[in-house]
């Protein structure tokens, strides 16, 4: 397996991976998306790649709310479904912690729906502890 | 009462309201997050203010989740105690929905923790609906 920084050429993989979970970004979303992000200093997106192609994709960012200290955020980790079992979303997982540390942050978060049981438990067995559980609102403007 | 657009000096004010609510942003570490924040075009966090002081503030930002469209999220909302049932988070739930209309949003986001009952009936009255409930997991870096 070979973990490196994402491109912008990635965006077709990372957009078909992402698919395979029910999500439904446009290769152009993911584009513009990557195009605002690659250039940031407070964000990392970084993809895993096996037998010549990606695997998986992580994007981890530093968060600011104002009434709580600055903390690292994984906002996605994905494997296609065909290499689970593999350590991928380890090594995606690992490389998200290095950058944090490397950033001088102290802790890394991660939301995930309630349902995904599957995802709690590999960050449990990762070293995380569940923190709180929340609603998410929407309303179209 | 009179809304604007928060400024370095309203950080011990925006500390001391965050401080009614159980968090302990000291008034160095709002201004940090201040210092990063004002500048930005993908921020903005506004301030309320009534008999000469700061009466509550939101943040609002737009958010990059590689595997969904870009959306507008309020990241803070917070009144001071005793200012509530004035209409001051309504002023800046409307401010801050503007913000993302002018900047061509189509939908604004809340997350609120699941035990803030009293939260999401605002956040239903104004408009919003449940889009989901997660766990977030936190790890010691």
């Amino acid at each position: 397996m070979n973990l490196r920084s994402a491109t912008s050429g990635d965006a077709p993989a990372i957009a078909a991976i992402a698919r395979e979970f029910g999500y439904e970004p446009s290769e152009a979303e993911v584009e513009d998306h990557l195009s605002d992000l690659l250039g940031r200093d407070d964000h990392a997106v970084f993809v895993a790649e096996s037998d010549g192609a990606v695997q998986g994709w992580g994007h981890v960012r530093i968060n600011r709310q104002i009434e709580t200290p600055r903390y690292a955020e994984l906002a996605g980790l994905v494997v296609r479904r065909g290499s689970r079992g593999q350590g991928i979303g380890s090594a995606l997982l690992a490389a998200a912690e290095a950058w944090a540390r490397e950033r001088g942050e102290r802790s890394l978060r991660v939301r995930c729906n309630m349902v995904r049981e599957r995802a709690h438990r590999f960050y449990r067995r990762e070293g995380y502890a569940e923190l709180k559980q929340q609603k998410t609102f929407v309303k179209t403007l």
